[in-house]
């Protein structure tokens, strides 16, 4: 399914959660990542993520969609910053 | 239509985009908003979003679904802050 996560942690967890984000989806802004996961992935992925954040503090927001839907994206202003801008 | 609106844009607009944000939008995280918008009224919002930004510097994504389909939104960690708290 396709899934779009963005999240808002403490600046200490970033990097962390950065990095892991990465290795599941794709990155498309400062703290947004999109891209398709089967079910034992999103699962396997939350795992990671839990293991992580603070759950007392940060929050990860995960929009999953319908089987067979992707969400149109569009970006108003600038385009994402090339990889190697982003912390 | 769905929408998944998410915003970074420098500190000193971070309140205007807010504010604007509202006006049309269900406030779901620090910079992350969704809701349901005919395509009139996301034209509108975005004649409005491209006022507020500096297009040179800010980036804000729209995810727009297929009519007739939501996203299905987890929350991993916290819960989304009282309204009060976000700012």
């Amino acid at each position: 399914m396709y899934v779009v996560v963005v999240y808002d942690t403490l600046a200490k967890r970033n990097a962390a959660i950065l990095r892991l984000c990465r290795q599941y989806l794709h990155h498309v802004q400062r703290s947004v990542f999109e891209g398709a996961l089967s079910p034992a992935q999103l699962r396997r992925f939350r795992h990671a993520v839990e293991d992580v954040i603070d759950a007392g503090y940060d929050s990860v927001l995960v929009f999953t969609f319908p089987p067979g839907t992707t969400p149109e994206r569009q970006e108003w202003g600038i385009a994402q910053p090339a990889p190697s801008d982003i912390l």
